[in-house]
């Protein structure tokens, strides 16, 4: 078990004297950051405490409560840090640990019904373990030592490391060198003795505002022109030039009504933000790529193999979905149907191809030169393109199942209302001896999960985190070796050349 | 051309004196009718102008606006009121009627992205001619002239008729007259010289609130104990003992907010509420069934196979995601990648597919008994049972083609934020030359028609309105005819004798 | 009804003479031809008699006989025969017309549970009635007297039209003149005072050795130089210099063993071969289309809109396969089981998918300059497309109901052999009171749809006939409009101007 | 590697003395034996050399090949024989050992493109070590040790295990103990000093006549009543009182014809009989259960978990599928076209996901009581439930590629007739350079796969074997705990209390 601390008081030394123990110890570091935070149009000062974002902080606590609960679940020994370390700031020294990995990520699923954003860092320190390394037998740099320097500390205080890769952008069919306004990718403006300063702009970062620490890494494959994008840094989430304004989510407003139930998941929820850098600052220590432009691929590649597996989490939200949907076949009494048991099957079925998919690529993992284990690619794509349809296929099925009140549904307060509470108390009973307000929950959960708050994770997330379908796709194609399969094919048709012409 | 007339302005006379002509017109004659309204807990007076309400009314008032602008498309000759009437308050006189009846629907979910709510009562009014017509034979009653007496004035001044079906339905297992509580089924709690005092409660009813009449039916099989819940009328929606319930929808409380843009589609959207009547009084010559519960049956299947075609309207509004995504795609400059042409393809596939089952089942149709043609009953199922499955599909692809960004994007009081507003549009900036907010504004539909509010039309109504897919199911089962096949193959197989023992 | 007659017995006079009414008439027709055909490297010397392509002329013949039977069905007054005439050589004079044809297509599905081969010629004359008529207008010939001359005699003799499209192809890269061997287009290879003389190839041809004509057509797109492939004729199957080679099927050889239990459908299957032509004589007066390069493209797309609708006779077989696996579902004795009846409904919901969709092309026809009647091209793809998918489907299930005794079944002479007939007769019994042989035989059908030799029809053929889906999907995209989409998707969204710059 | 010996040349001797190492000491093995089989209605006297069931000896012999050239793949130590054996006769002792057996029956669908037949003897023995392990710790018996002793024995000798379960079941509603005629399940007809007899039949038993050794199984749940079918027992193939009627498949006799191109894949196929049982003798030393009823259920689950994922071979069967379509589409030229990609990636994506299933369940293995390991029984059902699904889609798909051509092609009969074979090959060429013979092949190897003689294996028995889709749906459901999953989502929706009344 990770020692209790007292929660850090002193805004300014935030993570860095202490070791952060449990949720509240985190909840209390993210306090007095002064950051500077967008949302909806009004900076928020202590971003932890609105309404709207403190589910996000929730659910990021949810990865330090697990360990207080389950430390062989959440945790795990690291020889870094010489030991027990929280799995999201672990490398990976065996197939076996990407299990693990695999495991909390789906129990926390579970727990949570939606993202608990602490996965895009856990995934970029894996990838630039062995990045950082080749990096350095080829260019006799230093920085995997570095690297290896800050996430010990890291491991030690027990911070969040968040990531950051996608660049906004501008023009897709140009070069980032090519475009007008360099800042559409992230770049280094300039450097000095202590470090580089860069600008730009990332867009849609998970849980970035609930992080400490953001790896910054280039997003595609940069050419000898680039070099001035090609740059891998820790940043502190709150250094200064960083504006963050956050995204707004299906129904988030719902957060600031009163009561509970119309929110479904009041507790939990995912959160991304766009992420403005103005000249911000990298001290050298914490620069792990700096111009070695050719690295940018290996790295996006490396780092997209690993975080196409963490999305078994969503096989654990698939779980709180099919288990939502089975409760309200219950609550309106027609659990024994067999099309309703059919349909239950059915999203069991595609949630556990999910999950088998994120194990076996796990268990397949092979070193890298660095020691580090990877997942096997072909696996790993396979897997989170079912992801980017599966949960779709579930979420159709548990909308079948609800019933149309999901979307006709009185909101809470009319439930609350003097004149009219009881008629929709009378009216929305269903099998007997239910209780109406129940039904409404597991209704609005349900809401939630398919077109509300965490729709937005457990469905457009699924799509396009950790790359968009045609991604993987390509990926597919690269590994899918159909010279081969063709040569084979060729022999058993009793073909004599070996090859074709 | 139907004859514009000054808006109605004492409310006491809506609908009683004056033709509705416009969609102006038609707004007036909303005002001032002292509904019982609540929302979201509170009571609303003056419905039709509440932001949240506004934009079903647009969807409705859109009906009246395409009569305007195309008088073949909405509206046709009525024997009846021996005069074009709007195609909404037609009976069918023939196939080429229903597949009319259908081409309207399409456009207009073409035109409002939306449920326009007008269908419900037109299906209804088809379904009662041949209904009170059988009923009529069987029993000597009267039911079908007192029923053709209140179509013609509804014609004449052509007003929205809504129906009403759904209960509240209590515990599933048992029937109506079974239930503790009788008020889960709406019937007749007590009559006199003048009519008949009805009480229950209705769910989900689309557009009730913008109608003007409602036909109360009932919504399943009854048996000779449930003679009380065989009551069909015709109510005026702003009658005593009253009770509405608006329903809540994914991000309804945007339409709170200032600005359009997150709306994504601020002008329109659809609408359901909670009906509960307390005593609410039926003239005599607005009853159509009192009693005769053996004709519930045939009422419920006639209407829904009617109104399993009316879903029509979703391949329009398929159509107005199908733009959405086209348009997004060139936004974000990679409308040529051969991957996103065949999403596109494949949506429209899919969409087309909508349509075509719906045209065929309305080209199909037969005559009843009573004159009116009703759609062939298996392609009516075999239609919607489609619509509960690709818009589905579609909406995935549509997201697929988005990008993340439709649901991670500032809001728009970020965009017209001093400090941020210029960073906002200085890195959602997609292809060159593209305007950002243009970018936004896409995207914002896009989530509006998938996550958001016409995503409960689009998704969840394509699921349940006209009967959930298990209802659908059932009926294609009825229509299969397997033992005809099963000779069929029999013969085909070599089996010499014609049935099986 | 047609007039019988005494079967034509002077082969030099076939179809010259004589009205074809019956199903016998037209076997008797195809003897004595003296035709050119090698089967499994076998020179057969009177087709019709083999029997391997007996099943074929009977598939064929059920065309005429479903005309003894049903005359509403399967004839229709022809203006230009002044009589009634099969709707297999008939001229759309309407889209009632275009919904007869449907219908009779769909019926004769179901009667012979594969492909009935005469629909080709059918699609083909439609295509030339406008296609002709057209080029008269631009190039002042009489294409479209010659055809009507050529097209009366046809419909007064009841004969069987084939045509031909698909050309060998060569080099897929290249235009018809850019190949090295130019034979891999069918063209002119010469003319004189006569007609014109032609070779060349032409693929899987349905049904050409059981007509008694072919069309030439050329199969796509003609550029300037390709004027030579621009050939369009009528040519008699048993022309001079004309070589058939049958193309094998799917388990053909049982048709060959004894007995007829083991073929599943013993006396329907369809039939394909390749047809050589070594400078084959066409007549001018059989000349349609001669240099008139930039018809080719509209004959192709007009003739593929009316083919793709005629494969609503998978409809048609389709439900042969449900009517098979709804019998042995009784036979196995699980008829009752909930998944059972779940996907006997999935494949009607599938099939009758099908039918809409060619059914509302049909009815949504439009006149061509002609006069003739052209399906909707939109809904003619939609309906193909979803043919080149929902097969598979249905077929998938018929082989989940069935069970695997269906590819592990012994013999029909293992069932008729002294020593082990009744042991297989013991042990393959299901349902008590059934009898195995007929358990044998429906399996065995439902072997034959699915794997055997009607599975080329059912599956493969509506794959790739009448166009492969790709070639549906490039005129989806065609007929999408995705600007008007994308400019109504914009105007929803509030965004200003009219178009995207 | 296992050591050559002589081949075994007295029939009477086989596999008593010598250990079978290679293919060829394999396929003497079975010669002379003298068995009972019938095929298509004649007696086979030497079945391993007759045409049709050569390929199927072939497929089974692969697997002592295989062992030849990569022993780590195929032979494992086994403590039992204290020596390395195949890997088809191991005892899993680690769930490491489930993943190499996944691998190798992955690598052998790659080399045979069908199903080698060895995997039923294996499964049935790694159930029967826990079940008479089980049996025994309740009975007191001492079946284990029986077990293990003729394990042992068998493991030296390296003969081939098959397994037989299915019965013939007849009325599928009653129980064994209440059939008309006993016969339809296996059961003990009397016993003696020596042993047992058995009576009944067991269907489409895959590659019985190729193997060594039945063991006999019952197929279902078992009760009181019906002990004397609760047999578990080790029968020589060659025992007195079988018969073998081996079942038919698509396109069987393609095999009795000159040449092999028309085969498709000449040289392999699986192989199905109906193995008939007349008072056979099982001596009591190879009895492994007898009367204990209570253990069928346990020994059918544990059997069919192990069996589900047997089924990765199909996605080696998959890669061949895969390879002959890519090569399809280079030979036809159109290998770049983007749809043809496209759908070379969406079929590699499901075979992977077949493989990622069987994997993640082999890797997440647990012991038994007895020591062997099992694979996860719900990933085990998950894998084959999508065998029964994507083999079918990827089946389809490769149709798409290959073009209608695969079902109309001439014979090879044709390409080697005189007077047409230059035909045939000039107008099958394809792509420039590209040789006619080899596309033929390659079609005829697609047709084998999706309609031939191997798609029995692919499809039907991907549907059937190891049990239908609905017996991998009971157990999903059974392995998917909905009430913890609801008491979840009850949590996160907010409710208190903590079940369900």
């Amino acid at each position: 078990m990770l020692k209790k601390l007292t929660p850090n008081t002193d805004p300014a030394l935030w993570g860095l004297k202490d070791v952060i123990a449990t949720g509240d110890d985190y909840r209390a570091s993210l306090m007095g950051r002064k950051l500077r935070v967008f949302l909806m149009g009004e900076q928020i000062y202590e971003p932890s405490t609105h309404p709207i974002i403190a589910p996000s902080v929730n659910a990021m606590a949810a990865t330090y409560e697990l360990a207080e609960e389950d430390e062989d679940l959440a945790t795990i020994y690291s020889p870094l840090a010489e030991s027990r370390v929280s799995r999201f700031l672990h490398i990976a020294q065996s197939s076996d640990d990407l299990v693990g990995k695999a495991r909390m990520q789906h129990v926390l699923g579970q727990r949570t019904g939606t993202c608990f954003q602490r996965c895009v860092g856990l995934d970029a320190i894996n990838a630039l373990h062995s990045v950082t390394f080749d990096i350095d037998q080829v260019h006799s740099t230093s920085y995997h030592e570095r690297f290896l320097a800050f996430l010990k500390q890291v491991q030690k205080r027990n911070q969040v490391v968040g990531g950051t890769m996608t660049d906004a952008k501008g023009d897709r069919s140009k070069a980032p060198h090519e475009q007008v306004d360099p800042d559409v990718y992230v770049h280094v403006k300039r450097s000095d003795d202590e470090g580089v300063y860069i600008s730009g702009a990332k867009m849609h970062q998970t849980g970035c505002i609930n992080s400490h620490w953001l790896l910054v890494m280039p997003t595609l494959r940069l050419g000898e022109l680039d070099k001035s994008f090609a740059i891998v840094g820790a940043v502190p989430v709150h250094a200064k030039g960083i504006t963050y304004i956050c995204g707004r989510q299906s129904c988030d407003a719902r957060s600031l009504e009163p009561g509970t139930l119309d929110q479904g998941n009041a507790n939990f929820a995912g959160q991304e933000a766009m992420i403005i850098f103005n000249e911000v600052f990298i001290a050298w220590e914490h620069v792990f790529m700096n111009g070695e432009h050719e690295f940018a691929s290996p790295l996006v590649e490396r780092f997209t193999t690993y975080h196409r597996c963490s999305y078994i989490c969503k096989a654990g939200v698939g779980d709180v979905l099919i288990g939502a949907a089975a409760e309200i076949a219950e609550l309106n009494g027609v659990e024994r149907a067999s099309h309703i048991k059919d349909k239950l099957i059915e999203m069991t079925h595609l949630n556990e191809t999910i999950r088998s998919g994120a194990l076996a690529s796990a268990y397949e993992a092979k070193p890298m030169k660095s020691g580090v284990f990877l997942n096997d690619d072909m696996l790993a794509n396979v897997a989170k393109h079912n992801v980017t349809r599966f949960p779709y296929e579930i979420s159709r099925l548990a909308q079948d199942i609800a019933g149309g009140l999901m979307v006709t549904m009185p909101s809470e307060q009319d439930l609350n209302n003097k004149e009219i509470g009881d008629l929709v108390r009378k009216f929305l009973v269903g099998r007997s001896n239910s209780n109406s307000e129940d039904r409404m929950r597991i209704l609005r959960l349900l809401e939630n999960m398919t077109l509300g708050r965490n729709a937005v994770g457990y469905l457009t997330e699924s799509m396009h985190g950790a790359g968009s379908p045609q991604a993987q796709r390509i990926q597919i194609a690269r590994g899918a070796n159909f010279k081969d399969k063709q040569a084979n094919a060729r022999r058993l048709a009793g073909i004599k050349q070996s090859g074709t012409p």
